[in-house]
């Protein structure tokens, strides 16, 4: 049986970032061999290493697949070429082969020379520009006949990311494992100290809400977050801003009263009637100017000029106005506004999270706060591992965070 | 202080049903007075029972509060006059005071007679037609400038749902509290029968399937009941044709084999690169048409014309050239298919379930089968209270379905 | 087939209590049929109603399951004599037949006159005393050879709870079904309310804890609400006293930091350390005497004579010497302190609120906290029916408890 | 500023295992700085590889705290005498200074010897024999005055369990992150295939059970697995042994019938009449041996001499004779049926599991199966690294199992 090889190279902090054992064990479990060149091992903290390594192979399928599977891991073949490219022969679909990205900051080489790709995002493809002299992510209905696709690993590598390689850093404290015996106010306590340094930093906070943050009764507290500038842009859907706006015009929400926590007579028919008198004066900023609205995390967001996108949903009544009911051009929204987010805030809700985990590059922190763990565990499990889940609930979080925001005065 | 005054009237199985009570109830939550005028109690089982009440309030307001309380327990006002009805001003968006439906069969009086309301919707309004000889449920962006749109409740009656009048039927065994602590063998044989009866009755069943159905490896299973005819309509999202037909071309569903359960290397881009083959194709029929798809839910549903909705979402990548990415447009190619649905199991999807059971009236029976105790919480709390909830796993409990029916031989 | 009568009677609020229909409900239900030969009915909400029912079914076994199901419901046969009863033959087992009690209000016929069981309990026999003018509930391991022991249903009636008949009250808002989307800063200004009024009335509030509790962080607000006079018994196990203690000592708790939040090295050790430091020193009230304990909530306990039962388990390390390792034992200490006890409040343990659940009389009112909706739905299927669940998060929870009692100043 | 300096020794697959890196970044999560000295890589993946550290902190406590951290992966100072032991000074409690046990193999240095410590099991002292010839853990409790105990870390080291250190082994197709969201046949067929290697090692299964079991309707499956020589030990509790007998002799689960799925009249008392009946009769084996128990899960341990601890919990009714009622006696009395263990499936208990996790070494396999993902985290947060998650529902579960065993035939 002939022996397929390939010679991998590694640098960095690969011993304690971990990223040397992933590779090595990835091709133990693909049947592979290795044989380690050259190990030149760090020997303090602050000093890079550097990994030459043979792998071996008993068919060149077999061999492929291990090459697939260390190359998220920053592991790169001693001698790769240019990145390759091949035409889209149609619109909306890439052509065979297509390189798929993470959503880890990536390069391509290019004329000998490596790029870094922009508009990073998972499950893409990488289209080239004419000149060979920039890559960026296009999602597949971004694609034109024509456009120089990236297709195979060639020529590609990713750096993997800073939070694997050094740990000891705000949110480490907040490990793996999902679940709700922790220490609460420590989490609350760093992800204000997070919000507060992406303000610093001059970066935006993002903020992705769920219905259940207006349903438990923290409307107010967004909304006071949006005052004090913690909040810069707003993702959340058709629910959200008409619970919101419920509470505002009738004092409940999904018809539970929001003072004594008992449900309201037709109260079940006030989101109906909320989105109704939207609709009617044209949308929620007419419902702002007109005085209608003059409370509430969507009253804030118009009064503060904090951008938002409400996405559609199957599940929507109405909608409001505003709300982007294709599911596409409300992704390309939500794109829009990402850059310059330094921090996202998650608060319950599964479907927007994972869209929108979807969309951020791995170096954007993500807190996302759930009363059920599955959310934060399915967050992960596709591929947001910058994330830390806080299983808690949602208005008794945002009270806490409010007041640990207060403390030391806001951004 | 002035006393406000109205007499209701209820008929039918009110004191067994719980409907009196209620009613009774309603009038002192809401701080009135009743005095019981007339009771003729059905004294046997079979005898409808006749009441008629007087109500007292201190206000108006109060008065009003309890009328729109005990309206949809199907008390009505001794004497009401005809549905009032005014022309909607604008498209899109209903007159103040509109009248909003709820699920229940719901009948107008028009020209001195009770007319049953058609497409028959929770959350929208009621719009007569030109000749008032006519009335049917319309959602918020359905009106048009000039319909006749039903306002207030005067001259309207709902017809509270069968199965709180009489429970020792089908689910009657799985009551209100949502626990996964119940003979699963008992759900899963009132779950077959119910789909036996259905098909018996030349009625439909509808499936609503989240992705979890495939993860956990139940594709197969599903294959297999729209083989035997039955399940007859199929709504689901981009996620799980993707992951079903992902299956079918790498066998693995989100990269995870389901042979070995292993992640596969580049097992995360298969989804995507089943997308961009079907996009390249044209579609899912055309993939089966081309000998492409050969196996899974998809497969089957395209040979055996069983007629699907794949609605997008915004945590959608691709999608599939059949998903409609629009959440109205998939609301109403939803709606569509509604008619002549006599059962519809729910399986593993909060999003999808949530969306279908805003869409189903109330004498749809509905099993929502899911782990999360959450979702079948959040289901019933949305007002679709026809549904009964089996917490359970999705594949092993399709497999004991699939099990079950096929004892007994398919329709 | 002959046919097999009885006649039933109630009185009270029977209609609007949903007891008359639950009681026809029940007849049907089992294959019965009634004929209502009597219905008095209060024409005010004020005013109690009666009616007497005629029953029929085909056997005798018939009519005995419809009795039996219609006796918690208040249901009394119209000629009763008085209660039977036998001699236990053994120690710790009931005799055959026994009258199995639930934590209703019950009353039993002695010598023609009703007489209030005493100590009442669910799923224990009731005993007479020998003159025949006491009877009082007693669990199976508690009853000696020669007691008297109720037998059969005659002689005995149950006197529904408040709660079913009148629910315009306190904790009204917190209907059945257990969601976590709702509103918790109502809930937390009801339980708020009710502690107050239970220390106003010269009641007790027993609190009933799990180490969730300390591990979230709540230690501390736990020891002010026993500071404050607001906690008057604590019910709880090894865990949560050691993660208290483990908290006054190392600051940590399970090892995690409750500073930092980060795992502490060794801090795995530091729960069995507590433990160990406390047995050497003789048990927490020598802690406390000798200094060595200065902070949290057995310390608290300790200083403010709360009396406390720590009831131990299997999962238990160490344990601590005043761990009642068995569980009858602890059953029965925890029995001893539930005299005087209105109100009680669970947070985050499935296992001591089941167990607690199943001590108290239902008209002792509880709120169950805990972050799974799985533990609420648990407690009140296995009959304590009296308890409201609030799905949320134990520290967050606290706080917003602790901050609303401190508003208006404590007991 | 001193500084404080240690070598430190690893040998073994440390990196690919992981251990290595873990062992880096302990010493900079604790403030520590490193130079590896000597480093031997296995070049190949068959090869052992060493590596000698220098680790230096600014403080003994700092150096004190790296050591600690990382002496469970297994790095072991280069220079290391005898274990040094103390006195108990008194029974019950251990002296200050105590070593505190994993579950992992650890060895002790005694005479200048590795010796392999005996009954291996977390959270325990070490006691050392007379002679110094043996060692082995004893729990707090066992512990007698005079007995030599070990103190402090010096002579130890712990051989970190082999599922670390390779993992393409059975099992690891279930990694960490605890989803619901798994292709289940899959966990089925392993879970099968290592109750049948076990079996066939001539190693015993051991099961724990929680009533959930029963609920579900699994009593029959679990049945015909001990029939089927697949349970060799079984531990549960009063609830699971006494549903299981109320099936046999009233077809109902917590009075719920097991057919129908309904309550039951008079069901709620079946369990008490149940545990009341077999008292009577002296206990379960004496039930079967007088013909009135016949079936479910207790007749056959009973009739297959499949020995069982019922452990006993504050939550019990009765309780059942053989239940022991103190949960230390409990504990030892499984401790007594764990060697020889080699394979232990965990269903639908949080408190049995968690308990059975704790005296289990680290090198018996376990699989959990809950339908709340919770559980298995809490196990995996307590130390039981060696569990496998699977969410999954208890019924349809083990229907699975029992049907993927009996497709090769049992042992």
């Amino acid at each position: 049986m002939a022996t397929h090889v390939e010679h991998l190279e590694m640098t960095g902090h690969i011993v304690d970032s971990l990223l040397l054992p992933k590779v090595l064990d990835a091709i133990l479990s693909r049947g592979g061999r290795y044989n380690i060149e050259t190990l030149r091992l760090g020997q303090r903290q602050d000093d890079a290493s550097f990994v030459r390594i043979e792998v071996r192979a008993d068919t060149a399928e077999q061999l492929e697949a291990i090459l697939a599977e260390v190359h998220p891991h920053g592991a790169v073949p001693a001698q790769t070429g240019d990145g390759r490219t091949a035409p889209a022969d149609m619109d909306g679909a890439f052509p065979d082969g297509f390189y798929c990205s993470t959503n880890f900051r990536t390069q391509v080489r290019l004329n000998g020379e490596w790029i870094d790709v922009e508009d990073q995002e998972m499950d893409c493809g990488i289209v080239v520009d004419s000149e060979g002299a920039a890559a960026r992510c296009v999602p597949m209905t971004g694609v034109k006949k024509g456009d120089r696709v990236l297709v195979g690993r060639t020529g590609t590598r990713v750096l993997p990311p800073e939070a694997e390689m050094r740990k000891h850093e705000l949110f480490e404290f907040m490990a793996s494992p999902v679940s709700s015996e922790r220490p609460k106010a420590v989490s609350v306590r760093e992800i204000a100290h997070a919000m507060r340094k992406t303000r610093a930093a001059g970066d935006k906070v993002l903020a992705v809400l769920g219905p259940a943050v207006v349903h438990t009764g923290g409307s107010e507290l967004v909304a006071q977050l949006v005052r004090d500038g913690l909040i810069n842009v707003l993702f959340a859907g058709n629910a959200l801003a008409t619970h919101d706006m419920e509470q505002a015009l009738y004092g409940t929400s999904l018809g539970v009263s929001l003072t004594h926590g008992l449900p309201t007579d037709e109260g079940h028919e006030h989101h109906l009637r909320t989105i109704n008198s939207i609709r009617r004066l044209g949308g929620i900023r007419e419902a702002v100017k007109a005085g209608k609205l003059a409370s509430g995390i969507m009253f804030e967001c118009v009064t503060r000029n904090v951008p938002f996108v409400l996405a559609g949903s199957i599940r929507d009544d109405g909608p409001l106005p505003e709300v982007v009911t294709d599911a596409l051009a409300a992704q390309d929204a939500m794109r829009k506004l990402i850059p310059g987010v330094g921090f996202c805030l998650m608060v319950a809700t599964t479907l927007h999270s994972i869209a929108v985990g979807n969309l951020l590059p791995a170096w954007v922190k993500v807190a996302c706060v759930d009363i059920s763990p599955a959310t934060v565990t399915k967050l992960m499990d596709r591929g947001s591992t910058q994330t830390v889940g806080i299983v808690s609930d949602a208005e008794p979080f945002l009270r806490s965070l409010v007041a640990e925001l207060g403390k030391t005065g806001a951004a």
